[in-house]
């Protein structure tokens, strides 16, 4: 049984409905899945992600590395017992993290040099060790240690940075494995054509069971971001899962999956939420602000989230303002949900063969992203 | 029909298995009523919290008042509806925070002028503004506005502060209710006899449906607490529901229990959790510490609450170390939890004829209170 199967190709984009086969069973795409950095979905138990319909949850190979540490996700048999989660994972390399979040040191061929943003000491990741770890936390799907080129980048930077990427790529795979996981290839290349055709090409002809697009949503414009999408979408290999990393808002969702992406990931719902914005189909809004004080409606109309069911603005604006965990939360799930239903929204309409009608409405209501923070 | 009725006393202590009829519904005493500060009860839902099992939550009039404040109360007509929780609330008078939280300025026989926490603002609270913001809560019972006293006090000290509380008591007695809203008295009195046994006397004989012990729990040792309680008990009306306010560890609620008291509330199961310790038959243990790294066991061994069923101690150390918010919510559901049984068995074994064994066990195994925290 081929590990990725398409149900479906829409008769007008790129856009399929497909399955997932992983180890910890099936994912249904298109998908959003829900970041769990640290081993948690941020301010959720695993029982509300599942009720969510959450299929597949990320974890953060840099953060798991820091903590727990090796030693205890060794000793439990992976991040699925220690965490409780018996659906899929997926994990990423670390190469994004120690690029933007830990105080990167000297690149070798054979890695990156950084210390830890928790308490400074001086570690070191490569293709090995990634991998290493990745098979130590026991995720379904590993990805491949990746250098993400900074943006902007000259032409010759970015060639640079993607030889040195595609040089691990190749280590990534001689690397052992735990039982039944998947590995995924990442594309980098910049807002180049050719770096990213190439990368493609040369990425979708290794033996990674996906491929991903990386080195977007850094930076860039919204219009830039899709550009460099539609560089690869024409060269991805069509056979397997594509997954488009680390994006992006409702809006640049539905025009990935417009493109072929069959799987995203985002802190946008999560971080977002916590911060005091809500996703609603025009964008998102302030609930912290003061027009929503005697504000007794629910977050959005018609929803049918926990926190929209049984409570109103006013009360979670009153929550956030008191910086009470409950408003988290109830922010949170609704946010997840938002992301969640969007991604079920597009697979029914993929079924049902109205998925253009879904996209163009989803993309007219939806605001242009002005730019938004990375984790 | 009479709001309180004692459906068994024990035989061998002052214990009473009894049921408090309020405009919400039924609460089965002895009971524990989680703290629900600002409208929330920390880090839970409404329906967490009612899975618990909790029967009736306190707000805190102070807090309520600051934020969101009367306006909004007003609008969605009480706290219930503004938080959507439609079992009972207990609200405190606002008097110990102001005592406790704000910057306290003249004490007047009018009440106390003091400055707002949050933002420095002079505010005014006697027992006509206390009565009318709890009105306006809606709370299910309204605790009279007191003065806490301080502690050490001199029983000259003690002995003018008890005048004044009466007098507000008085006062609080000829203010208008919210419909169904019962009243409850404070006692005060310091560690003094005489000053215990007048307070009871006095407040008893008001035509309040409850009277609650106040200034306990306030700095001074768990034997002068209960040598405190033993004062009051005799002297309270039978008849009545018998609240101790702010008090305690799992063992000081049962030392309570035996001398007649049916209502309990504290912080510490929440406010513990938050800090990383976990309750036990035995006492909290500091889920946080490097022994519990690598334990795999429930925080407590055949616990049936969702965090002992589904985590480990070594998976919600790594929470609580990463400051992840599920850390903070399964610890609080697990001390919830624990409170809401010891409740929970205590009117079990009142109902059984073996109160008595179960508090000597209870006693037997759970350590003197070393001394805690105020909110």
């Amino acid at each position: 049984m081929p590990i990725f199967e398409i149900k479906k190709q829409d008769g007008h984009s790129r856009a399929r409905r497909g399955v997932l086969h992983t180890a910890h069973g099936d994912v249904q795409t298109p998908i959003f899945m829900p970041v769990g950095t640290c081993g948690t979905v941020k301010a959720m138990t695993n029982e509300e992600v599942e009720n969510l319909g959450a299929q597949i949850i990320l974890g953060n190979t840099y953060h798991l590395y820091l903590r727990p540490g090796l030693e205890i996700l060794g000793e439990t048999g992976g991040l699925h017992n220690f965490m409780n989660w018996q659906k899929p994972i997926l994990t990423d390399s670390g190469g994004f993290q120690v690029f933007s979040l830990a105080k990167l040191g000297k690149v070798t061929p054979e890695g990156m040099h950084f210390q830890s943003h928790i308490d400074g000491s001086h570690l070191f990741m490569g293709p090995e060790e990634s991998m290493r770890i990745q098979r130590i936390i026991g995720s379904d799907i590993a990805m491949a240690f990746d250098q993400c080129t900074a943006w902007p980048a000259s032409h010759g930077e970015a060639e640079a940075s993607l030889n040195l990427t595609m040089n691990w790529a190749r280590k990534c795979l001689e690397q052992p494995r735990a039982n039944g996981q998947l590995r995924f290839g990442i594309v980098q290349g910049s807002v180049y054509q050719d770096l990213r055709e190439r990368a493609c090409r040369e990425i979708g002809a290794m033996e990674f069971e996906g491929i991903a697009i990386g080195g977007v949503s850094v930076g860039e414009s919204e219009a830039d971001m899709l550009k460099a999408i539609d560089f690869c979408a024409p060269c991805l290999p069509e056979e397997k899962p594509h997954y488009l990393m680390g994006v992006g808002t409702p809006r640049q969702i539905v025009e990935g999956i417009a493109r072929g992406i069959d799987m995203f990931d985002c802190v946008l719902p999560t971080r977002m939420a916590r911060n005091g914005s809500a996703y609603t189909p025009e964008g998102t809004i302030p609930i912290k602000a003061a027009r929503y004080k005697s504000d007794y409606s629910p977050i959005l109309e018609g929803c049918t989230c926990y926190a929209c069911r049984n409570h109103s603005r006013a009360y979670i604006r009153h929550l956030l303002n008191c910086n009470e965990i409950l408003g988290a939360r109830l922010m949170s799930i609704h946010n997840l949900h938002f992301y969640l239903k969007l991604a079920a929204d597009a697979r029914l309409a993929l079924e049902q063969d109205c998925f253009g009608q879904f996209a163009e409405e989803v993309i007219a209501k939806y605001p242009e992203a002005m730019g938004k923070d990375l984790e």
